[in-house]
């Protein structure tokens, strides 16, 4: 079996063309960091009527995930660079439903991908009681749930622990991606984010846009303008348009090729 | 580039057939789980005009190891299975010497290989102050240096506040690697351990060693008998000889082939 180890912003996965016919048990064997590969999942690419190619997702757990912004932008590039796709403008079905991107190359190989997100729901800021004190977030969709906390330090800002219990706050039934911005100036944010179910992760695509979004609500930073949202892993720049689509771009990169044995 | 990753108890590394130019920065590049392949280390097997083949540990960090009980099992799995060598008993040369290693195979592949570790140097127990008290600790020498304490219950043993604290004892000028042993019978024991700069590992080859010596030296164990010593990461088989000599067998896995570019 051919395995191709990518990652955008340090969210690795093993891409796979084609249909696997166990891939919960697939990804967890690969997966595992010591024993496998070392991946956080497989994400297997293969032809779609919906969409020129259909994406999914499967968790180091098995489990199979909705949609990852760090993952769309290498099945970007996978099929761009091994020619299964020449032209720069192409849709993915997911399923969260299907997500156009753009392919930026430098000589005949994709560095950048641009991801239309959809539209960003963000709510009204609420104010809620913690063991810090009260803290104002502000919630907003992004398919998936986020609640943003504008924060006057990054550094200090305690994303473990207000991370943890924001998650798990009663004003969110079902949990939420706690994300925690400084802002640096109308174009520049910073971020850290406590991922439901995941803890501190590196970079979250959606928890960037998210961030963007509530920024660009609060008149932090301006719409139809780009904005550099500054992650552990890296950057990603983000547009929040007139009519609330989020526009997403970023870097996607190839490891190495793998060859595993059937077992 | 070509690489196998390799595992021997979950102690996994890049094997590489060659002379690496910048062995460290390529280590460094490649082992880390999210950016490279992901690994401990990269291990380089080459000629030899001391034994068969030699090998060289870098570890993730860079750095340059001496020996690896786990690893060179897979230096031995290696070499056969691609067809360098076609005898069943070889040496490896490693920067603590020259190792020989006796080859087990079933149909054309090596599953698992019995390396001779040479002699250990078991010392008398010595009653250290703790901050659990005083404990009972064993020095043994497997040309690194490692403290054997023998517990009633490997869960219950602290692992790692205990673990942390005999490394950095007084009494170990030079730190040293400390081992929880729970002895079940005559034949088999079982060991969690805590490495020198490294915590708590799944699997320690020369810690296996040592248990298995001071667990004979303590005459809860008897030489030139086999002991299984079950570990986090899996089973290892060692028996301590008559003058001294510790005889190491473990299992030797395949994981990938992997092909990067170069930078």
């Amino acid at each position: 079996m051919h395995f191709t180890k990518m990652h955008g912003l340090g969210n690795d996965y093993l891409y796979y063309y084609g249909e696997l016919k166990n891939p919960s048990s697939i990804s967890k064997r690969l997966s595992d960091r010591h024993f496998g590969i070392g991946s956080d999942g497989i994400i297997t690419i293969s032809p779609s009527t919906a969409a020129d190619f259909k994406m999914r997702i499967f968790n180091a757990d098995g489990s199979e995930a909705m949609m990852c912004g760090n993952g769309i932008r290498c099945v970007g590039k996978y099929v761009f660079d091994k020619g299964y796709i020449d032209q720069k403008k192409l849709t993915i079905e997911t399923l969260s439903g299907n997500r156009e991107l753009t392919l930026g190359t430098i000589g005949n190989r994709v560095n950048e991908v641009t991801v239309n997100m959809g539209k960003c729901i963000v709510n009204k800021p609420v104010l809620l009681d913690t063991s810090y004190g009260k803290v104002m977030v502000t919630p907003v969709s992004v398919g998936n749930p986020h609640a943003v906390a504008f924060v006057e330090s990054i550094t200090d800002a305690p994303v473990d622990t207000m991370g943890k219990e924001l998650e798990h706050h009663p004003y969110f039934k079902d949990g939420v991606n706690a994300e925690f911005v400084q802002v640096i100036d109308r174009n520049t944010i910073k971020m850290r984010v406590w991922e439901r179910g995941s803890g501190i992760t590196m970079a979250c695509g959606t928890g960037a846009c998210a961030s963007a979004a509530a920024a660009v609500r609060a008149d932090l930073c301006d719409k139809e303008e780009e904005i550099a949202v500054c992650l552990d892993g890296g950057q990603l720049k983000i547009k929040v348009l007139s009519d609330g689509t989020v526009m997403m771009t970023g870097p996607a990169e190839t490891i190495c090729e793998c060859e595993v044995e059937e077992q």
